[in-house]
């Protein structure tokens, strides 16, 4: 819809979302399970008339509610409204229980198409140099691989995720729990008008609305939801990022963890995610693409070490040239004493060591080369 | 057994062994599976005669054999052995499909009891100052715990291992893979000296052996084998400390193993371990303790955050308090607004906050405290 029409011409289900988003708290207690139960329009029709006396609670609210305005000030602010059913609202939002009544989208992006192939990425805001940098290279990376990475633009992981993706010129996706026309952290405002700019900022809180702690916890659920996973690069014991993690619990999204050191406070969050096997261990962007990404399409090999040049040996060469003395060359008989093999085996390997340029003879006897 | 005593005074099980152990590597591919067919007496019959021309290998070695001499000399280098029944020897050898024909003991220390209570603490040479840092504590700790920690004298972790054990005043055992009476690396001669004065070191090579690879990989199945579980502090991809870890996957013995940051190669390989499920991950020496303790003895709570006065706070309280502006104080109405709740509820949360001493009435209005 556009934001621009008058109340009067929007259909009942869009002024009974836009009404409710602006009298209720994100998951009312009571409002949210009643518009599960009878849906979004008889739910309001009650709320507005404090049926039963029950919706008290959004009384003041509901006196002071003016959707002309609201709709001309997020107009003014540029800001566009998505419900359930438009083409860009993302599909993970009905996986949850109480889904949002609507989202307030400041960027032009398809927020449905950026959606399709996400991952979050989240942690601590007092994050530690080690994990804004992994934050920031995981973010780059995985845009690189064509993933949109969405997070909450607050400070430490979550800015360093979204700078990342920006440093790859890719779309990036912030979810306020504020209004998405109100820069939180304020010394953000850059950095989410830049995310306006090339990807989208998103809120289910009306405009104007301020960022209290129990918004927090509900976009976390959003971001959880309109992602394929979700990503902790670093957290403490008491993060908020776990109570992201715990909503892409219930809907069944898989979870990396990035450990870190156990002396690091801001590791201890996301190792015992690990050891608790609630999230994957990642360490870099193709295990977080093989974890969220479409099943079995991003397969990683086991990291492994460089191969060395003896690695190939087998038998009586192996056995011989881990016996060869590195510096002063020795004779074939003690070489038979110290791996134990007959002289045949012995001599057998030299040649073979000698011919892979392993073992050379010297004025005193063979030495590895 | 007194390693004073002639050869001509032992039995025919303990010659046999000794020669064995002198003539054979440790893992020999006919010798081993022989013996363990056959038993040692009728393996070592069949080696010291070559029958069947089938023992070439070790040809040059039984002819330089000299039992008296070797016993002599561990005699006066202060080595004693050991063999299966002593009472001595430590349980966990029996586990293994190849146990060592014996193995030489430098120190006083009743190994068997030692080995009791044990855990493995590896892991790489070149260890970086975290990985150092906590491989020291954590064996400090461990040992504070009245756990022995049990490691190889290498560079690195295993250095730190047995430096945090005596530090903390504990016995510690040092595994080698030369002989008991030689110090590798040269540089820690001091080092493996204090744990044999305290502890105990042992090898299954006889005095004399140098440290060739193939013993190095032989080595590491008796640390495996003789502890309770094995824990991984620092491994780069390709560490010989995750062939430790074979090992005691092997026997069944649990694995551990501390995270690092994903930038660091010297924890590429514990985070591979971690990943792949083959170890769990601890940050402590109580987690250890939980891990290869006495089942259910060592339980360790999750870790959790420090508490804060707010937690305690459910339902409307909670919601004010979150409400509630830190600096200028508002009024109830404004409050009634911003929190969704009804005036009385406000009102009620407001009284909790004041007793709980978290919110405050100012000239403005209501604030927290």
């Amino acid at each position: 819809m556009s934001a621009q029409m008058g109340v009067r011409a929007l259909g009942a289900e869009l002024v009974a979302r836009l009404s409710l988003a602006k009298v209720c708290e994100p998951l009312d207690r009571v409002v949210a399970p009643l518009a599960a139960e009878v849906g979004v329009v008889e739910a309001w029709d009650r709320v507005r008339r404090n049926a039963g006396g029950k919706f008290g609670a959004t009384a003041a609210r509901v006196e002071a509610l003016d959707l002309d305005r609201e709709l001309y000030a997020a107009s003014r602010l540029g800001l566009r409204v998505l419900v359930p059913g438009d083409d860009a609202w993302p599909p993970g939002f009905d996986d949850l229980e109480y889904p949002p009544w609507c989202v307030w989208v400041r960027g032009d992006a398809d927020v449905a198409a950026l959606a399709r192939r996400s991952v979050a990425v989240v942690g601590a805001r007092s994050s530690t140099p080690y994990g804004t940098a992994v934050a920031r290279q995981l973010a780059a990376e995985l845009s690189g691989k064509r993933f949109v990475v969405v997070s909450g633009a607050a400070f430490g992981i979550d800015a360093a995720a979204h700078y990342g993706a920006l440093a790859a010129a890719a779309p990036t996706i912030a979810v306020l729990a504020s209004g998405a026309d109100r820069a939180y952290p304020v010394s953000h405002a850059d950095l989410i008008g830049e995310i306006a700019r090339v990807g989208a900022v998103l809120s289910e809180c009306p405009p104007g609305a301020a960022p209290l702690k129990q918004r927090f916890l509900a976009r976390n659920r959003l971001i959880a939801a309109m992602t394929s996973g979700t990503v902790v690069v670093e957290a403490g014991l008491r993060s908020g990022s776990l109570n992201t993690v715990s909503h892409a619990e219930s809907m069944a999204r898989p979870v990396g963890a990035v450990p870190g050191p156990v002396t690091s406070a801001m590791s201890a969050g996301t190792n015992q995610l690990i050891r608790d096997a609630r999230a994957v261990l990642v360490t870099d962007a193709a295990e977080v693409a093989e974890l969220v990404g479409p099943m079995g399409e991003e397969l990683v090999e086991p990291k492994r070490g460089p191969d060395r040049p003896e690695d190939e040996l087998r038998g009586a060469a192996r056995v011989v040239y881990d016996t060869l003395p590195r510096v002063r060359g020795c004779s074939v008989d003690r070489l038979v004493l110290s791996a134990g093999l007959a002289v045949g085996d012995v001599l057998a390997a030299l040649g073979e060591l000698e011919v892979r340029d392993l073992a050379e003879r010297t004025a005193t006897g063979w030495r590895r080369r």
